[in-house]
């Protein structure tokens, strides 16, 4: 089975067999296929990305690096006594979800209703939705999922008395059987949503406690949004803030509010999970034991950009060396389609097929495929993606550059990105592939 | 059937009938379904947006301004003698191509080789690649659909020697039993693909007639880059690009370089078509019959932003009162899920589901499903989505209109969007709706 080079022991599940026996129809990106093909045959077919088996634009994760970061996190969450519930909305690919699964992660976070009706299809019984859950539609179908298998584990998020109202109110309607548990959400004033004060928040906690069909499971907050230019005032905040979020845990488990059998205490998106591991640690001494979830998404490929930035001050922050840190597992291969002027090409992949969001693709190599060298060549400096459009990229080539003159149409060049949610959502099919690009299988996402 | 509301003739066919029986899963986006649904049955849900019986958020077009638009760009082209090969990649639905192509559509315009595949598995059988054919892999696609039926015509675009030579040894590689017709590309100074001059350009288009495998089919350029603060400028740029190719085809025509029945003139993004169409159509006295193709994706859906303000400019140029013009169809509708501060309220929808390409959405209107109004209410002035995250968007509002007080958690905030194309590349499933919102069909997307 190539999908246990993940180590996703649940890989032999029946949804996931489902997968490999799914006929995947010419169409899809990536793919260089005249007629329907059985994704498990992928591994088979011997397509090597530098080559140009493939067809392009094409994504690619490497297998060494997604191993190395599953350890890696893995190992993170043991030394600091934390969970992880890897936030499932980054990749939204069930087989990734196992692998994580495999690796220890305690359970999948996700941001919508669809998204948990997908993971739960795939086989996750364990779901934080780090959001309210407000729609009708949204809370029949999390209490059809909780009635269709009772060890299915579910938690969402409140933060006002209309929320809980509304929720009480549907669970009772809908005669759920068992409570539905919640975490307040404690927020933060000009972000996102969240209880803006601890007198607030508490209220919400004491209403969720007493409401019927409703019972208290923690405290959750999301550290994520503070990142500004002064870095020394947000990593200030985070500590602050993940110190307030252990207070209302403690000053609501001092009115009794929690009666489950432990307490998660939640926070963490993928640039601060340090800050918030060792302050999460020091939280002792309640009425009953402290679960603390980090819920890092963007761990798991991380990045050449953004979140590779951010993992970088983490890694001096603890003390590891970069070469042992986080490694980007996410590449956008695409062709040279045009060099209609000495010092730009025009490239197959745009917006749909890579971030742009926070920093546009960062030209990592280029390959002429069939030519002298079997490996990829380094983009020199001064190569950059200066533009896209919906399906073209600019490549920008300084003037007195070798690569100026040499590269030409049909050679190959490698992407790195900023921001793996925004491109992962871009690819139905993504190639997971070895450290020569071979192609050894396919991961599906579901947006 | 209810796809014939949008004039699709060819609904009744065999690929768009198995997306009607094909089962739909829990964890399609806005879907309120709890177990599977044949596609073909939601139109007899009776589900209303309105009613909040969908999950949010939710994508939603609106019939009565498809079929305007649908009409509307037909009389149009027929106004100007042009054909229409609307771009596909816009909205990449099999459905909506189908519709197009019953109302008039000569072709689709497509931008790679796996939209071609998707097209052609779902009836096209005449496509404009508005791109360069260069990935071995893509050119063997393209060779097998043109294998796989005869009647398949398939164009593309040449701006080079190396891709000419690169395409004319694959197809007697590959033994093609006929020429692969191919368009020379004109393209802009500082723009995208396109040979830069016209001299290139002629060059070009001797190599293509001259060499094995490929034939000349006509002259192509795409003008809807040219958008600047000068809008007097913009236009004499595209008034003078549209005689460059114009004039480009009569040099070419004059080296007796075309062969095929008629020559292709081929250009038009969803800005200018009006000065394409004029422009092309003064073309005239060559040595065979000139095919005008216009390529507006974008005519389809408009939009409540970019094109949206492009084509009240169009209108203006034309004579068309605002509100005989094409009108917008797509809109997104969530949720509110929080009001954390009194100005802010936070939504159920973010870069995963709505463009923040070019502009963010633009809250158009607000609903509380179960109140006394059964319509929804325009959102007052002032009111704007100001931020979007992966998964939320935060809609401000103003410290003193009535709304900042009565907007509440569970209340629907309906959208417009600027840029359809990455609209609709968030959206597997759009919902099909009446004026009053009553969702009557789907239709499928395939990115």
């Amino acid at each position: 089975m190539k999908r246990t080079a993940l180590g996703a022991a649940g890989a032999t599940s029946a949804p996931l067999i489902s997968l490999e026996k799914q006929l995947l129809q010419p169409g899809v990106k990536g793919l260089p296929i005249t007629a329907p093909l059985p994704q498990g045959a992928i591994g088979s077919q011997q397509w090597n990305v530098l080559r140009a088996d493939t067809s392009f634009p094409v994504a690619v994760l490497k297998i060494s690096a997604l191993q190395h970061n599953l350890r890696w996190m893995r190992a993170f969450c043991e030394r600091h006594g934390a969970q992880l519930a890897p936030h499932g909305k980054t990749t939204m690919s069930p087989q990734l979800f196992s692998a994580q699964l495999a690796n220890g992660a305690w359970g999948i976070t996700l941001a919508s209703v669809a998204q948990v009706q997908t993971a739960f299809r795939y086989g996750v019984r364990r779901v934080l939705l780090a959001n309210q859950l407000v729609a009708p539609a949204d809370i029949k179908a999390v209490i059809a999922l909780m009635r269709q298998d009772p060890g299915f584990e579910f938690f969402a998020l409140a933060d006002s008395s209309a929320g809980v109202a509304r929720l009480s109110q549907a669970t009772r309607l809908m005669g759920l059987e068992r409570p539905l548990p919640l975490l307040v959400e404690l927020g933060l004033a000009g972000q996102r949503a969240g209880c803006r004060t601890m007198d607030e928040a508490l209220a919400v906690a004491r209403e969720v406690a007493a409401a019927p069909g409703l019972e208290l499971a923690g405290i959750e907050g999301y550290e994520g949004l503070m990142v500004s230019q002064d870095r020394e005032r947000d990593h200030q905040g985070v500590r602050d803030f993940v110190a307030g979020l252990s207070d209302l845990l403690r000053k609501a488990d001092a009115e009794q509010l929690f009666t489950r059998g432990s307490i998660l205490l939640s926070a963490g998106g993928s640039a601060y999970f340090d800050f918030v591991a060792s302050g999460f640690a020091q939280v002792r001494g309640l009425s009953r034991p402290v679960l603390p979830v980090l819920r890092s998404g963007c761990y798991l490929t991380n990045d050449h950009g953004f979140y590779h930035d951010l993992i970088e001050q983490l890694n001096q922050r603890v003390g590891i060396a970069p070469e042992q840190g986080l490694k980007p597992a996410l590449e956008i291969w695409s062709i040279v389609l045009s060099r209609p002027e000495p010092t730009l090409a025009i490239l197959s992949m745009g917006k749909r097929d890579a971030s742009y969001d926070i920093d546009l693709p960062r030209a990592l190599a280029w390959h002429r495929p069939g030519g002298a060298n079997a490996d990829a060549g380094a983009m020199p400096d001064g190569c950059r993606i200066e533009k896209m459009n919906d399906q073209h990229a600019y490549l920008r080539l300084p003037a007195d550059a070798a690569i100026t003159a040499e590269l030409a149409v049909g050679d190959l060049v490698g992407c790195g990105i900023s921001h793996p949610c925004t491109t992962f959502d871009k690819w139905p099919l993504l190639l997971a592939v070895d450290d020569d690009y071979g192609v050894r299988h396919a991961v599906n996402t579901f947006f």
